[in-house]
């Protein structure tokens, strides 16, 4: 199908500036990956997040298989997963030996709560995966509360949430850790692909370098030769007697250097999608049909622009949008429980009402850093058009 | 201690057109990974080393851990790695599920032989990884006779060796699987990091583009919307009945497009390479106790200068460089066995005396692309007044 308005494309055009970071780092970084200039971005997340340990690596699910094998599963351990999420959210921690439940999301906020996880949290909850989906921040004051009584660990998935405000505190601050991506389609992204992982506790956050560059550590005696008895270590990264296979995440510095000028213009970014969605959302009123979640603050990036259709003619509507007006609208995000690979690792049951019926009534609009107002004034008048028909 | 050279630098400088092709695809490329510029640096890769299925990824550790998962290991299946290479051509077999066996190097080549393989394969034997280190193309035809012979699949390890020509076929081109690495030491990078995988069997490329995104992939019947049931699916890699977890390792556009052009001149930087380092052996004629491998064809790219220092004075040359002469000479690569990583795997013995003799009475001179020729000529003059010391 040919569209007019697809409904993926870059997160946003690069400044000036921006460029001329890419161009310096390539002429002058020195090396051109595990330099100074990762060292700067992570320092500048720590701030920009919020006093944790923060690492650079090539994606953000890199960053969530660090984490995944920072949880320290045993055999029968469970993580609680919301069902609703992009894949990746998941899939690291069933590869690293835990039993996937999950969890629920809020009917209305269409994230997971302290509610939604307390009813699959049982005695062998070890983990509870928590996604800022959309770029809405969950109830994380709630959820750390939670955890502490049960005393699992928290890992906020914040890829879709870079700059979001919960409660006074950043997205991915709160948790055992937080996931950050700069990935092509997020906010602000570091040449198409990159992420970060922050972490809270200093004894994990230690294993970091090593679990991200293939193990590679220094020899712990003091030497005399800088090359004896070889010019670096490889070891397992340990804790409490349990050793960590290593990878290699890491992230360029060209990336990095990038990375630093983005940080300097998230908030501006995020309040202009902000801006946009409240005025399509608001722009829609007359048409209840079209249940928006409206947050004029910054606890919403609107990193996508979410609705559910409650006069169950999501398909016909898409469908005319699609055919008729030549928007490309989508759906997201398949419960994971439906898809085969879940199915196939025994992960195909899930007991989440809320996910199934709102994935089945919900559609994203096109809302893409590259749209031109004039395009969305489009899509809104096509929306207004087909609710219309739909009506008749 | 300070350094008037040191050892390590990045691979290259970029030229005007390749900075151009960065600017260009930060400014157009849509999306900014997973896109067009990938399908064209594959193809190109395809075209340069030769007829397989090429696959650009995040690092070449990565095209290593897909490799391995492609191996396909079973309980006892055995994998034999040289103990002389770096930790990532053997990791990644480990974390498969295989049991390593060392093979050592032939001791005037540095790098594994059919000869020096034979000797440890056995009926065990699944794969062989064959590491083209410092930029010398192994024996592939007869490796290949061999696997051949036994049945047992060959992993070339080419992150070194991009260009590297054995008897008329690019290193890369003969195993099953041939890793590349656009790392920021490496002759030619893609901004830091980035790497390739090239594929020889049809069905098992197939599995790589799911293995290496998320396990993506796409619904197999035809559909009428295009968002029904969901917009793709999500499956695991799978052949003969064998399961893969999918991992990340997506490279970016921007990579790509630079790769691209880099692409076009590995030959002339790799033929400067090869020039300055027999014009730097050749002067060292009269030391024959400093033992290089001059190889002054397409079969070496002396991505490393190293040489044997065969007057068991290893130490006390390198000791007399870095405090003399301010030029810091490293020793590569430890055999693997010895560090604590395999050790604790259960990977610490090997039978690889060429390996361990070579590693003791081994020097790697700094031999980067932004040294200068006067850079280079203090080295040689250095090397010779030390020598001279060393022989008094």
């Amino acid at each position: 199908m040919e569209f007019k308005i697809h409904f993926s494309a870059r997160a946003h055009t690069y400044t000036k500036e921006e460029e001329d970071a890419v161009l310096e780092a390539m002429r002058n970084a020195n090396p051109l990956t595990q330099g100074q200039n990762l060292h700067e971005f992570e320092a500048k997340l720590c701030r920009y997040i919020g006093g944790r340990h923060a690492f650079g690596v090539c994606n953000a699910t890199a960053a969530l298989e660090l984490a995944a094998q920072l949880c320290c599963f045993d055999k029968g351990d469970e993580v609680v997963i919301p069902s609703h999420t992009f894949t990746s959210s998941a899939y690291p921690f069933a590869k690293s030996g835990a039993r996937i439940v999950w969890a629920d999301i809020d009917p209305h906020k269409r994230v997971v709560t302290a509610q939604t996880i307390a009813d699959k949290v049982t005695s062998k909850t070890k983990a509870v995966v928590v996604a800022h989906l959309y770029g809405y921040g969950a109830d994380m004051a709630e959820i750390m509360e939670m955890a502490k009584r049960h005393n699992f660990l928290v890992i906020e998935d914040a890829a879709q949430a870079l700059g979001v405000e919960v409660e006074g505190k950043m997205a991915g601050a709160y948790g055992d850790f937080g996931v950050l991506s700069f990935h092509s389609h997020k906010n602000i992204s570091t040449l198409g692909e990159g992420g970060a992982l922050m972490v809270r506790d200093k004894e994990l956050a230690a294993l970091v370098p090593g679990l991200r560059h293939n193990g590679h550590c220094s020899f712990l005696a003091k030497r005399n030769d800088y090359w004896i008895p070889a010019m670096g270590n490889v070891d397992f990264p340990q804790i409490n007697g349990r050793v960590f296979w290593p990878n290699n995440y890491c992230i360029g510095e060209v990336e990095c250097a990038l990375g630093l000028k983005l940080l300097d213009r998230i908030n501006v970014i995020n309040q202009k999608k902000r801006e946009r969605a409240i005025r399509f959302i608001d722009a829609l009123a007359d048409f209840p049909e079209l249940e928006f979640h409206r947050v004029p603050s910054s606890r919403h990036n609107y990193h996508l622009l979410a609705a559910k259709l409650t006069n169950g003619k999501r398909d016909e509507f898409i469908r005319r949008m699609a055919g008729d007006k030549k928007i490309q609208c989508v759906v997201q995000y398949y419960p994971l429980n439906r898809y085969p690979l879940y199915q196939t690792a025994g992960f195909g049951d899930a007991d989440c009402p809320n996910a199934d019926n709102f994935f089945d009534n919900m559609v994203s609009f096109p809302f893409h850093h590259s749209l031109l107002d004039s395009d969305l004034d489009y899509i809104l008048q096509s929306t207004q058009d087909v609710l219309k028909e739909l009506r008749a």
